[in-house]
């Protein structure tokens, strides 16, 4: 049975369930950060999932990326599967701006995590939310979200 | 008409085009670290590209995961499309290893690139051109090596 690692389930609220992935936000609120674990056992790499996984997890991952920028109009987006730290499979997507803390750097590993007041933490939850389950009627995908 | 961005031009080594992409080998002997880049003009974001531009280039990256990964034997695979410094799409693939300069952080910014030795990277650009041409065959993918 999938059950998320418990340093991904320590550092995120889960936003909800694609087809393939759960969706969930980072609580650190320096950047728009989600996170995409496909609910695969076992997963570690990308390559390793079958062909029809790793195209369902790429489309999952466009439809959030447009979600994401369009939402919070970065200067770039950064998608990223490291799991040096945390095995099991997971791919970052993180808005950056320009002046950010990190800027130009990678986030991974610098400065310490500022956590979302409980108000915002549900906005920005509602906000996300609402914008997928939108765009996923237009993308034929289907979200689940998670109520808090 | 497509052209490689400078910084990528003077850190790496063309080892040649798939269909879509454009591989590169950093020119960083301490870890084994492709990048791929599409062959679009413009592009920037993953997401960006039209779906049948998106497919190809995980098929690309997940061959060329495959690849890396058995040649290299490495603990983990980081794949990451960050481009806050150069703009023009490209996707890292670095084999990590315990104890490699940067583990268990990410690669980038992390001390200073190692250049190989021309032997050495002679040695190691037919290495994977012979591993991905053979891949390729099997995967039905394309891949046109650049001669040294």
């Amino acid at each position: 049975m999938f059950t998320l690692h418990e340093r991904l389930a320590a550092d995120t609220t889960v936003l909800g369930d694609f087809a393939l992935s759960r969706l969930l936000l980072m609580n650190d609120n320096r950047y728009p950060w989600c996170i995409l674990v496909p609910k695969v056992v076992g997963a570690v790499e990308i390559y390793r999932l079958d062909e029809s996984q790793q195209g369902q997890l790429w489309r999952e991952s466009s439809m959030l990326s447009e979600v994401m920028m369009s939402e919070f109009e970065g200067k770039k987006l950064n998608v990223a599967a490291l799991g040096n730290m945390v095995p099991q499979l997971h791919v970052h997507h993180v808005v950056r701006f320009e002046g950010d803390e990190a800027w130009p750097g990678p986030v991974w590993g610098v400065g310490k995590a500022s956590s979302y007041s409980e108000d915002f933490l549900i906005k920005r939850t509602i906000q996300l939310q609402t914008r997928l389950i939108a765009s996923c009627e237009t993308h034929s995908l289907l979200f689940m979200p998670w109520k808090k």
